[in-house]
Order: C-alpha cells, then structure tokens, then sequence
C-alpha cells in the first residue's frame, strides 16, 4: 500500500553523487522510499486515500540525524551556564540529576522529542538515566532513537548498583531488537567514570549482542591527563587495551586525539559523534574534523544535551560547525557547506550504524522533512547546501516525517499534545529545580 | 498622545542593574518609553484608541542593534562560499557588485530590512554603494538605521569618481540630519583600499559635521601585514597618524588589536562592531572581545553582510559570540551570556552612537521587541539571558516595534508587502549573478 506521497518540491537527495531533483516526488511505503524522482516521471498518480504532503516552495532532504544527546537534559537548559566545568557539574548539574524520576525523564524526553521534530530532526542517539523511558518517549513521539541507559561506577539514581544497569541495557537490546525505529547500545559514560572491568564487560555485551557501545571519548585535554595519570595511557590506547577500539565503538566528542589516533580509529571502523556546540559552550577544544574525514572515519553530528548546547536544532549545529573549523583552522575552505550537511544526513547515517538512513533514495528508510524557503532569509537560492548551513534553521522546517510517518505538517505536531508536553516538563522542571521554574 | 501600550510579558530591560520586570507593562508615545513598569502599577489604563500589542507568555526587550552590515548583500547570500578570500572578492562578490543598480540595492535592502523585523532587529548600521537607497528602504521599512556610502581609492559601481563619493556623503549627512529614524556618518572602506589623504579628508568631513566614522579595520592578519607594508605602521597606528583615532571611529571587526592598541582604543572613546560569525566564515580570527570589554571599548554586535554570515539573526549571532569565544579562549565562563546579550541591546546602543537606545526605560527610545517564550525549546526558562543567548532564534520573535511603531505583529510585517520585496529581490538577483535564481 502506498502510504505517503510528498511532492512538489527540488529534492536534495544527500546522496554522494550530489543528486538534486527539482520539482520532485516522493512515494513512501510501509516506512521506506518507493519512488524518488522527478514529479512528471512517476509511474503512476498517488493512490486513492493515499495521504499527500504538499512541499511547493520547499526542499524536501532526508531527516536529520542527531549522533549524541541526552534528551531528557531539556529540564535542565539555562539552568547553569558560563560555569568552570566542575562547578557546573558539582553544583548544578548533578545535584539536580539525583531528583531525576522515570517521569521526569519520559515529559523531558517528550520536550525533546518535540523540539526535535519542529527541528527536522528524526534520528536521535540518546545516552541518559531512566532510558526505558527515553525508549518509551521517542517511540510515543515517532522517532528514531537508539537509547542506552548510562552506566558508571558509583549507584546511579536509575538503576541503583551496576549489576542492574547492565540488566537495564540487555533488557533494551533484547526489547527492542524487532522495533523498526528503537534499537539500544551499551553506554558506558567515559574513561574516567567506568573502571576498566566494567569497560571490559560493556564490550562483552556489546560483542555478544552485535550491539553499538557509545561512549564520551577524549572530550578534554583534562580528561586525557586524568586518563594519563590513573592509566599510564592516553584514552584511545587505554580503550584499546580493554577491547573496545572496533566497529561497534562510537565515540563521542573525540576532541582531544592525535593524527594517529584519528588513523587507528579509521582502521578499526570506529564512528564518531562530533559535537561542536557543546565542546565550544563547554570550551573543550575542537575536534579533529577534518582530519577525521580525510581518514575516513564515519562522523555523525550531534547536539549534545541541552545543558551544554543550548539547542537541538541541528541546523544551527551545521552553521556552527562549518564556521568552527575555518575559525579554527584559519582557513575559509574548511568544513565546506556540502561536507557539513551530510554530517547530519548521509555520514550520520553510517555513523548511527544505517546504511539505509540519510540519503533519499529508492529502498532508503522514510525519514524526511521538508523545509519552506520561500522567506526572506531564504531569497534568493543560489546553492541548496550553502542556505542549509549558513542560513536556514529549524523554525525553518514545516513537515517531518519519519519511518513514513507524518509527525509534523505545516508546523502542527500529529503525534503528541505540545501543551501537556510543556506542562509536564514545567512541573518536572521545577521539582528538580527546588524552585517554580 | 499614548500612542502605543505593551503589555502582559516579563520585562528584560537590559538596563545596567539588569532590571527584569515580571507581568510588566510598556507605554510609548511619539516615539518614547513613556512607562516601564509592573503592569498593576501602570499610573492609568490605556487611553481609548491606543494601539495593544499582547505580550503574554512573551519577553519583551530593546530592539536589537546590528552594529555592522551590508544590508542589499542578501541578494548575494549563498552565491559562493568556502573559499579563499581573494578567490571569493575577486570571482565572485566583486563581479557581482559591479552590476549593482540603486533599485538592486533598494530591493535588496528591503529584503534585509524583512529579515531584521522578523529577527527583532530595529536598527543598522550599513556601508555600501547606492546608500541613498539603502536609507530610503530602512525609512520606508519603518527601522532605525545609520547609513554611509562607502568610499575607497577607486571609482564606484555607484558614484563614480571619488569626488562624488564625498559629495553623496555630505548630501546624505545633510540630509537626514533632523530624521527622528535615519542618520548617515562617512564610511571610508578600510585602510588598505583607501589612501591617506582619502581618509584624512574623511576625517576632516566627520569632524566638520559630527557624524560618525566608521571603517573596516584590523579585519585579518593579512590586512595589517599590508598595512605595514605599505606605510611602516601596523593599522591603528596608521589610522591614529592620520588623526582618526577619537570618538568619531566605530571600528567594524576589530579582529587583529595588540592588549595596548584595545587600551588605545578605550582611551580615545573609539567603538567596536564585532562581527564573531563573519570573523568564523571568513577565517579572519577572534578578536579580542574581553579585552575590549574590560578596557572600557564600548562594543556593539554586527552580522556583517549576508555574503560572509549568511544572516542577520542577531541572536544567532549572539550564541555564536558566547561559544567562539569560549571555544578560543579555553575558558567556559569567557563571554556570558548577559554581557552578551547587552552587546546587541545596551552596549550596542552606545556603539551605535545613542545613549537613549538599547535599554526599557522611561524616556529611552520606543525600539521594542517580544520574544515568544511559550515554546519547547524555551520551556522551562530559568534565566532569560540564558534563554535569549543560547536558545532563542529570529523565529521566536513575535512583535517587533521602532520608534513606538509597530513593523511586525504575530509575525506579520506591517510596512511592506513581503510576496512583492522577494519578487523584486529575485529579479535583481538573478540580474546579478547572470543567470535564473
């Protein structure tokens, strides 16, 4: 059954030949892509009560692809910032994570849920507390998510003794192994947090289970010294011994790595989520990019969580993203438009371990947004990739639609009731606050 | 006459206290801030035939103050990007520039002039060619703006002979002198494309009437590499040489300064327009934004033009100047969110040469804009300098108000025919580039 026709808009497919259809058509069948081409050349009109989606005057390109946030972290935004890292973890971040509920984090994810789908976002890699209710959340809300239940040393507010976090993650990955949008990863928090027998042992299970394991990786010089000092190695050597460096390992932030780490990570077909609002805002270096993709090592994009960033519109994410590494690197042809976008779309994709994701395409998952640019800030159109990165953003995009669902049309979300949504987080938010937020 | 009433939102009055009133109430009359206040305290309810604006569930600020641009650059927006500077000047934006027509600049800055409404800016600060033009969009736009032809050594898609130059100069100095909205100051390009004596006549000229200066200057390593080369001096010291440096010099970028030439630049009661996204695209460099600010330089926030931006969201700008220069200075609680949001209100105001713009308060100047708060990605609100930096974006803006008028409610812009400025954009834009847009 053809369920979901979009037209009328100049598709960007994000496919590595660059393909750009104008006044294009998409079929769209049981959550992935039939037709995609020309709007005259389709075989046939849409079906009698098939659903349409009119994107005249729009550009219609895959979902976006966060590769690394905590969504829930959406009650705590502008809660602390401009903080030396330490106080605002100590002081603000935590205190208020140990209130932290199940609830509060299905209405937080909800919240991000919400931006996110306002946002053109359709993918999300989600590393929290309470994750069976990130899980619960982001199939509410329609998305894409892979979910991991954070798991340290110390008790966590969640689960309580590790032995029952990484029961929480075999339960993930065992229920949600058929769920054609929800897939779970093993998530260890960091190399400073995870004591090598409990790294040793998420790589198990991740080996067992053929699942992701994602992990904060090099974020900081600060996190390399204190790596140095307990371990006598630097953190992608002291993840190596331990097992880790393969294709299952996402990594990230990867901010602070040599040219050879950057290589070794490449060979072991290792994927990276790099966040560059979220290492600015916490001022911890910038990552190796380019280097990174010289090497060929699969990057993602990705926002972080909200108390970092403050955003997840990942739009701003590619603007900040393209002017970081000409900034950083003094040179204007760095980061270009095209390169950037596909970070949040066809690399994205691979970096979320689907090839079938981020490219619009016959056979490709149905994970699509089309963004209006008939406005000002949009006016005139020389280059598709250069107004994706440089000057649209997320209030920009009108429809979403994931796995073939429609989750927003003409702005208007179809899958939750935005005020609830608020109401709930306001009143999670101000219980986690100690205070009326 | 009470000419316009605002109320029902939280006050952020951006005043040096950072006063914030809850359920405030904003009254205007001929242009004015007649009360600033809590809403039950207002001295009598609004006369019959007053004009309302419904600010709940909104933040109301001071208009936003874009220090530094080029406003008709909107019809290049997007026609090349990532590349080397000179490539970038030489291939593309000068080629372009020398089709440049007074309608193409008039459209073009209508165009801008939409963009800045809807992104809750109400003043600019603009250098081009065909400036008589840009003056008479900003007046018919309803926005607050300072306007200058630029001038340089070599004759001008616009007025020809550098005599000329001079002559637009005066005539639109003259001329808008008693405007309540419109001022023009002398607006020499920058050292390196003006000779000496070009400057000292247009030191002279601002001199003679009391209009501003304003000048690109200390944009890149390069131009001061130049600059030495060419006259022995690095740029502040050329510019000084020539009588330049006083309270007439709003420097735009400001990028390349010694701790002692921002010292000298404080002392002389000289401004800054700092311009950090233009600075990342183009790989200029970070300028030296705390110093300035501990110095005592009164700094503004610019976008640049649309050509190396490529916005003129100046709260994406702000968000981008708060994690720049956390980024580059390794230090998360350099550039905090308050003083940089008084970049573009308070502090802006005094770069831009007034002294009652850029705070609420009764008296100031009635540039006023809402803020829509009662959205996902601003729920739940802690602090609002945190929420305006680092979470909100041009599209939240709900109402946008200079000189007590009102140019946009509920998103709709009240002094311009939108369908018809994009049209005529595109026309002139596809006359520019040589081809369809």
């Amino acid at each position: 059954m053809r369920e979901l026709c979009i037209s009328g808009g100049t598709i960007l497919t994000m496919d590595q030949a660059g393909t750009v259809i104008p006044d294009g058509m998409l079929c769209i069948e049981d959550g992935r892509i039939t037709y995609c081409g020309p709007r005259h050349a389709a075989d046939a009109p849409p079906r009698e009560g098939c659903e349409e989606l009119d994107a005249r005057g729009g550009l219609i390109m895959p979902g976006l692809i966060n590769g690394h946030t905590h969504a829930a972290m959406t009650l705590l935004r502008g809660m602390a910032d401009d903080l030396p890292l330490e106080k605002w973890l100590t002081e603000h971040i935590f205190p208020a994570e140990t209130k932290l509920t199940g609830e509060a984090v299905y209405w937080g994810t909800m919240l991000a849920c919400a931006e996110m789908i306002r946002n053109g976002v359709t993918s999300f890699c989600d590393m929290y507390l309470f994750e069976r209710q990130t899980a619960k959340a982001a199939d509410a809300a329609g998305l894409r998510a892979m979910v991991g239940e954070v798991i340290y040393d110390f008790p966590s507010p969640s689960y309580g003794e590790l032995e029952n976090g990484f029961a929480v993650t075999r339960e993930l990955i065992a229920g949600y192994a058929s769920h054609p949008r929800i897939k779970a990863a093993v998530m260890p928090h960091a190399l400073y947090t995870c004591s090598p027998s409990l790294l040793e042992r998420a790589g198990r299970l991740a080996g067992e289970t053929g699942a992701d394991l994602h992990i904060h990786l090099a974020e900081t010089r600060e996190e390399t010294a204190q790596v140095v000092s307990r371990y006598g190695k630097r953190p992608l050597d002291h993840l190596e011994s331990l097992g880790l460096l393969n294709r299952a390992l996402v990594a990230a932030h990867a901010v602070d790595l040599t040219p050879d780490e950057v290589a070794r990570l490449a060979r072991a077909g290792a994927r990276v989520a790099h966040c560059p609002e979220s290492n600015m805002k916490l001022a911890s270096g910038v990552a190796p990019l380019m280097t990174m993709l010289e090497a060929g090592v699969k990057v993602g994009l990705g926002t972080d969580g909200c108390a970092s960033n403050n955003d997840l519109d990942l739009l701003g994410e590619m603007d900040s993203c393209a002017k970081l590494h000409k900034a950083s690197a003094l040179d204007p042809t760095a980061a270009p438009a095209e390169t950037v976008a596909a970070l949040a779309t066809r690399l994205g994709g691979e970096a979320f371990g689907r090839l079938d994701l981020g490219i619009l395409a016959e056979g490709m998952l149905a994970d699509v947004i089309v963004i209006d640019i008939d406005q000002p800030h949009l006016t005139p159109m020389y280059n598709p990739y250069s107004h994706l990165v440089y000057a649209a953003r997320g209030a920009d995009v009108i429809h979403t639609v994931c796995h073939g669902k429609v989750l927003m049309a003409d702005r208007k979300l179809k899958t939750m009731d935005l005020a609830e949504v608020m109401a709930k987080a306001r009143e999670q938010a101000a219980r986690l606050n100690g205070r009326a937020s």
